[in-house]
């Protein structure tokens, strides 16, 4: 608007200061890809899909773009209902003009920009072209699974898998015989027993009927269910699993004996649900197993705290979950957790396996911070083992917090009381392949950050050292830490 | 100081780019002011009150002000005691020098520049020349209430008033009867139920008592009650009302049967006061009522959350309630009001009526912005009625939030996961008639976090977009929210 | 890197305009230290103690710093092990080049200059080098406790104390007969009963077996400890104390009889541990029973909230205490110390003393500064006494949030709902003499925030009374607050 401005989300986005521009440019942007934690669907990558057009790759699963719809009045129709597919993307394109200091704003355009070659903004007035063109382009080879792939160097892509999954997409890429042929992406995937802990929610006996099925035995019992559910982890570390994923309002901790934990699980396996404090000795007992068997096998233990699921009681009905009606929890944290982990450590310094605490509330992040502290490894050589750098990791900015204040807030916080050298920075958590640009602007951050500290004298201008941290953050650590399969 | 400082708040206040001077000047400035919430006293509305000089207007009743002068040691004489008016003030100015990084220190420079025509800082020094000069205009008509209204163009004030209130001065205001005549601000009441929600505090029962001699019925039981209020509220909408508005330290979640609800009323109307349990159960059942009351109305629910009101015994008892002893709360608020929202939408769509939360403490804004999203309205063509744009709102920064800081914060959080543009804005909250220049400050700041974003590259330099965002969101989406009575 | 940066930690670290300059260095820079919370260990301040080498003196003892080191992945043995010092030291400077953005590197290089005279960054590379030349000048005597109290104008440091120490060191210091001989510094203890306050952890008994040996007379009963806690605080007195301080999770508050309190004291002893309610019902009694005491004497109270201690228990087994496994708690706090404060105020307004506020977690921030305000001093001129500037206080950013980003959110809040101006400042909270460069770190960050409020025109540039306040801040406002001894 002025001559100070800079251009509209051009080369330097984001970009403030000519040390972050080099950064980037020379350092962080040409890292490959490690997305550790995301919700691709194995099938669509097997068969390297494609997309009719913008409204099914866009909007067919989004829901932070149908909360937006919803905030400006759009009717449900154009959001999740049967209205055509234009109309759809129409409706979206007069969002989008609303969507200032949002970043679907800025994944949008990054989007257009990275996919489509296309540099105009949404709005709509632009739909009607922006239709036109991005469709047009979708039948494309670089917009096949394989072509998104290459284009972003996604060297590994986590995908988040029930237990009781066969694991046969996963298996017949790695094989090079899915229908995506040969690629050099690993997808590997990632062991979420939600439904095994939550052990309060409804459908739990018939989810451990189908879990025992997938292992092959009935369960009848605590200890069945600790039988299948090793051998169903160790069928996915065989798959190539790195990491497991835990979903949870907040971390369990009371202590039971296993006798009164064994009634709960047969209780419930009876349909009679336990009171909170019985859920949670079972959660406590059944998650502190879990992280040995993670730490025996080096596998990564994410915990996703802090959220309220569903909470449109109406919507749920209506049209089910996971619908684009979540929200940030605010339960205590702190005291729950560290206990959690402590118990978990005391078997011994390899008790605790890698761990990534992620909160969906910002209040959380210097108690989780701090408690990561409290975690790291130690006591190495006397053991005959290598230390773990960075062996606990205060997890990357996260669905409703994954927008430029958030993410910022977390870089500081993470440099303010740890090693930001040592993080093992961005994932998407996406269900999309198109969301590859959300690390692009997690790099881009980041440099600016850090360069915004050099230019202001807050650490030397060492350029080598400055471009091993971004490129280390960009990729090297997440290998370094999921493992360089 | 120095050669690149902006001079002490002139005309580009707070405006750091030439967008946003130009969104301000061209688009935000001129707008009228909705001012949806606030504490005028009804009657010196009615009598077109005029102030005898600067202590009176600025200081019997401005707790901000009391607290910063205590915590500088002034003496409680020169603050609600019996020191003569000169003394009050001067303690005042003494206090103002010192509240640098305060928004009392620049609403009070707003209100000498924008009321007075000062300019001059207020310090102990210059108090004995600004005391006569803005004395001296007391008693010019702008400086009558109808001369503010119409200098700061006040389309509409919502008062807060109780059910119990006979709403004359409203009566009189909009029958034009009133001393102060005929004036095109609309005078509108708020519905306020606070006393009959609140069973557990001292005075329920003869609150009760006075609320049925206003609705002219006895009240023996919670149906009894029911009726009063719904009549009640009817007569509030009768002359005008738009909103209700509800103080409360959380959102009560506990549901009881309608007998046992009944039987904690009775309890209290014979002064045994009920469990926790028991209250929150009575005002789970009484809110959620009320609320389907409201949206079948059309009317707006607002929510205030976490404040501990009173907080300094001796004081109160010395004198007495709101005397500036509330201080920020920090109760647990998500999980409670997600499911209170959830049950008053069970009902039906239409069950929830528009609403606004606000909470005073900060730590609430990300949980709230984002149970916000799971409500917003949906679903509105196949139930043949509007879809209602905004319809749950994140309530402006307040009270103790109310500063630089704490706008751009609400503001910032409101973008990331929410859709700014549909915001209803700024109020003032306040029971001064000096206080609409916050109004100004709110739409400074918020043309500077857009100008910003835009000269950032963030945002396109959409001219026409812009404006039309800044003027929505001083003025137009209140009116829109609220309705153009 | 490029020609706008400004070069490493120089002169004007941190300072980004004029005005933070000229404040700077003409008004902080000059001012005395009044560090009045530490952990100085008083016998080492008696001895002169000097330090064989860098490793002695920066890695003995600090937990911030082995943090650092384990999240890298550092053997322990170069932690708190049995490596040789120097190779404690490059383990050190290997991880001073991964802490960009955190404010150990600024201290770090803060104390190389400031002490040492030393500009080189600190890396694995330079390390021998500076081994070399610090390892060098530690003989010096301006390197001595001494010295180093001269060079930083130390008026006063407030060591922390448990009432059964015998203030041995601080009465030879005091009298000029310790090795260290007459020194100008202050040299004061602070009251820390913590051990007689946590009736609920584990060597209670022995403990307060010890305080009776350390006052002279047998505690067998509640009001035996109240007569022997008395006794030992006007000893310290005597010695010249200022202020106590008290380390919780959260302020208790249980009102119970003294009957039962005497029953759980009782218990206690005879090593039957209270139920929490007991426990917060005997804290509640005997911290609001030593509040009074404090202020009939002009004490300060302290009161630090929010941490988890010693959270790893397997650490703790292994290392002990206070070796790094702290975490920042997330417990709701206002409720109960607004009631608690409001409990010790009700005998009267020289019930509460003066009182400062800390908390670990940033998220109490709000509440404390707002509860804060509703205690000040108030009603001095009735009742024949001076009225308390700032009586109660927000305490400096601490632990895990002293950081630029946290000292500047703790200044801040301040400013946003308090009064600035009355604040008493920072304190190095530190168990080493090289922490003295936090005071200016503290001060830079100050004078930059006031002065880009007064180049952005939010207040005006008023030389004399920008001086005042950071004159005050640095150090006068303590002096006056804690007494000029």
């Amino acid at each position: 608007m002025t001559k100070n401005s800079k251009p509209f989300m051009d080369r330097n986005f984001l970009l403030e200061t000519e040390t972050a521009r080099d950064l980037y440019h020379h350092g962080a942007k040409g890292e490959p890809i490690y997305d550790y934690h995301c919700h691709l669907i194995p099938s669509q990558i097997a068969e390297n899909k494609r997309f009719a057009n913008l409204t099914e790759l866009w909007l067919s699963g989004d829901h932070y773009k149908w909360r937006m719809m919803r905030a400006l009045g759009i009717d449900e129709a154009a959001i999740t209902g049967d209205a055509p597919a234009y109309d759809k993307f129409r409706a979206w394109a007069r969002t989008v003009e609303n969507l200032i200091g949002n970043p679907l704003y800025h994944w949008t355009h990054l989007e257009l920009q990275r996919y489509f070659d296309i540099y105009e903004t949404l709005t709509e007035k632009s739909a009607p072209g922006i239709w036109a063109e991005a469709n047009g382009r979708l039948e494309e080879p670089e917009l096949s699974v394989k072509g998104i792939f290459e284009k972003f160097k996604v060297y590994a892509v986590g995908t988040t898998d029930d237990p009781a999954d066969s694991l046969e997409y996963h298996r017949a890429i790695a094989g090079g015989i899915a229908p995506i042929g040969p690629i050099a992406t690993r997808v590997i995937p990632s062991f979420r027993p939600d439904k095994a802990l939550h052990i309060d929610l409804p459908g739990f006996a018939a989810y451990i009927e189908k879990l025992g099925a997938a292992g092959g035995a009935e369960i009848r019992s605590f200890s069945d269910l600790l039988a299948v559910l090793e051998k169903r982890l160790d069928f996915f570390v065989a798959q190539g699993c790195r990491a497991s994923d835990h979903g949870m309002e907040a971390a369990p901790f009371v202590i039971a004996p296993e006798g009164e934990i064994e009634k709960t699980f047969e209780n419930a396996l009876a349909g009679k649900p336990p009171s909170r404090e019985a859920a949670d000795a079972y959660k406590t007992k059944l998650l502190s197993t879990l992280a040995r068997w993670y730490a025996r096998r080096g596998l990564v233990m994410q915990l996703h705290l802090s959220v309220i699921r569903n909470s449109n009681e109406r919507m749920f009905k209506l049209i089910g979950p996971d619908m684009g009606y979540d929200a940030v929890h605010d339960r205590e944290q702190a005291g729950n957790l560290a206990a959690l982990l402590s118990l978990i450590e005391s078997s011994g310094p390899e008790g605790l396996p890698k761990t990534v605490l992620y909160s969906l509330n910002p209040k959380d992040s210097y108690p989780l911070a701090t408690i990561m502290g409290c975690f790291q490894d130690c006591y190495g050589k006397e053991e005959n083992r290598e230390v773990i750098r960075g062996k606990i990791q205060l997890g990357s900015a996260w669905w409703f917090c994954d927008h430029l204040d958030g993410m910022e807030a977390q870089i500081r916080t993470l440099a303010n009381v740890g090693v930001l050298p040592a993080f093992i920075g961005m994932l998407t958590d996406s269900r999309s392949l198109l969301s590859y640009p959300r690390h692009e602007y997690f790099r881009r951050l980041l440099c600016n950050i850090i360069g915004n500290w050099v230019e202001q004298g807050h650490y030397p201008p060492d350029r080598d050292k400055l471009l091993e941290i971004v490129r280390n953050i960009s990729f090297g650590n997440a290998r370094a830490y999921f493992g360089s399969i």
